[in-house]
């Protein structure tokens, strides 16, 4: 039945911008720009385990590209070059053209050319990997935080666990609450341009795709310090007036993975440099913390002034 | 549960000899040499689609490498990088020690770095994404062939379809014809040096994935031509001392996939250089018909002259 993959192959070929051989010999060929780094990022999401096997297929491709290019907008990386393999039951056509539909939505937003993939028959599957851009030596990574850097977290995180807590437990939000939430679970938003502009600027960046605690806690073992969190510079605002209880709000925040946001690190005399660049990229920008010598620690400073553990954990694939 | 994904990770991790940043970060960091343009390809293998869920986990980590580095080869490229997302029911310790050794024997034995993956819960799914380097401008394509190059084969195609009949339909066969093609099923030897070397001689070229005739079509179809292969030529000896009955000797050669052999074109000038090139590499090249002007058409040639359409076809993992 080549009939299949011709189908298959209509929906995924669209032109390529800057690919010097995509889709349909043995390899795509790439021709890196000079002195050019290459970041690459593969994700695999499987139905059950990331998404709900009925989410909208637009909203599945957008997101299958979405959480890999987050990555690379944590290294400060450019997005340049996508490759899609996917797993798939039955040929749907309806399904995939809407999948295709999203996953382009998002290439062509963040200007990947998808160079090429690979399809298969079998339970659903979808692993992307991206290839970015970085001048040598630019790159963001976990390990160049220094105790007394701030502790920054960009956007709303918290929202895509309350999206998904509303889906699948009846939380109650309110209605323009319960669409913001959605969105951020189903159509989140890497933060590429905040990525390119922390170049030389953070000293240290991970996207929160497991939570911003457990995210936290790779980005302090990499670059060995603790850090202390403002509990009254966390953002909670936005979460309570969605219309979560305040305890759910806060455990979705520190807790909460599936929302892209950055985390990130830079001295001190770059605040406000940050703050400026929050106002250009309409973007909230938030202080929430500082680094400190203590390889490993997370505490969180209460309102009161009180010091304590955090208990809300990271998440693990393995454990849901 | 993160113990499960520190013990994924302690059998996924090994030194890089090339990789500027790998593992452990958002994506890895890859400085690719100047002047070179980048093969990238990927493939996803699903337990039931491509292999069976029997298979030993040291063949199976093999394969998963090999036959993404073979499409490296049919490119001319050098293999570097290789990355992995896999999809596990269960963290089986022994399991994954066995993969993750013949994942890096295959590694090792190309000089490819594991640069960076993913690892999730979900039905067993492999995908890899391999990256290799080839000078800007020489490449091998499917498009580049004409009418009057010979066409070739390497070593012994045919032979990972009969053991994968010996295995699944009980085909009888010597014990060192058993031996030879269960060999070549699970344990495949993408042609690398020979890849390179045919930089500069052949016209176009690919790996023989889904069977000879139905790969020769995509030839044909991008380089615009047609070819008459003769029966005479086609290396079936070695699969009929193998055991093979006649007619399913024929049909693994033409039809069967999974080889991982090359498949390429060169003008006749080039014939005294690629014989050259089988000695030096000890690897039989096989000329086995000749490229027209008869877009897309494949005949053969039979041993009393006649000429007809092949009947055996090409392989559609849709189908199986």
């Amino acid at each position: 039945m080549p009939g299949e993959f011709d189908l298959i192959r209509r929906h995924f070929t669209r032109p390529a911008s800057h690919t010097a051989l995509a889709a349909g010999d043995d390899a795509a060929l790439l021709a890196p720009r000079a002195g050019m780094q290459l970041a690459v990022s593969t994700d695999m999401l499987v139905a059950g385990t990331h998404f709900f096997a009925d989410t909208e297929p637009t909203d599945l491709g957008w997101k299958t590209l979405a959480v890999n290019v987050s990555d690379l907008a944590a290294m400060g990386a450019e997005p340049r070059w996508a490759f899609l393999a996917l797993a798939l039951p039955t040929a749907d056509d309806a399904w995939l053209a809407a999948f295709a539909d999203g996953l382009f939505a998002c290439a062509e937003n963040f200007g990947l050319d998808l160079a090429g993939g690979d399809t298969t028959r079998g339970p659903l599957n979808l692993c992307a990997t991206v290839i970015g851009e970085v001048p040598a030596g630019t790159a963001l990574t976990r390990a160049g935080a220094r105790p007394g850097d701030l502790l920054w977290v960009s956007g709303q995180p918290g929202r895509a666990a309350l999206g998904l807590q509303a889906l699948r437990d009846g939380l109650a939000l309110s209605a323009a609450g319960r669409t913001a939430c959605l969105a951020a679970l189903h159509h989140p938003q890497p933060r590429v341009a905040l990525g390119l502009a922390l170049r030389g600027i953070a000293s240290a960046a991970l996207d929160v795709s497991d939570g911003l605690l457990g995210d936290l806690r790779h980005l302090l073992a990499a670059s060995r310090c603790g850090a202390l969190i403002e509990h009254a510079a966390l953002p909670l605002g936005a979460l309570l007036a969605d219309g979560a209880p305040p305890a759910i709000a806060e455990a979705a925040l520190l807790g909460g993975g599936d929302d892209y946001e950055l985390l990130f690190t830079a001295p001190p005399a770059q605040r406000d440099t940050l703050a400026a660049m929050a106002g250009e990229l309409a973007l909230p920008l938030h202080c929430i913390g500082q680094l400190n010598a203590d390889s490993g620690q997370v505490l969180l400073r209460a309102p009161d002034g009180s010091v304590h553990l955090p208990t809300t954990g990271g998440y693990d694939h393995f454990a849901c």
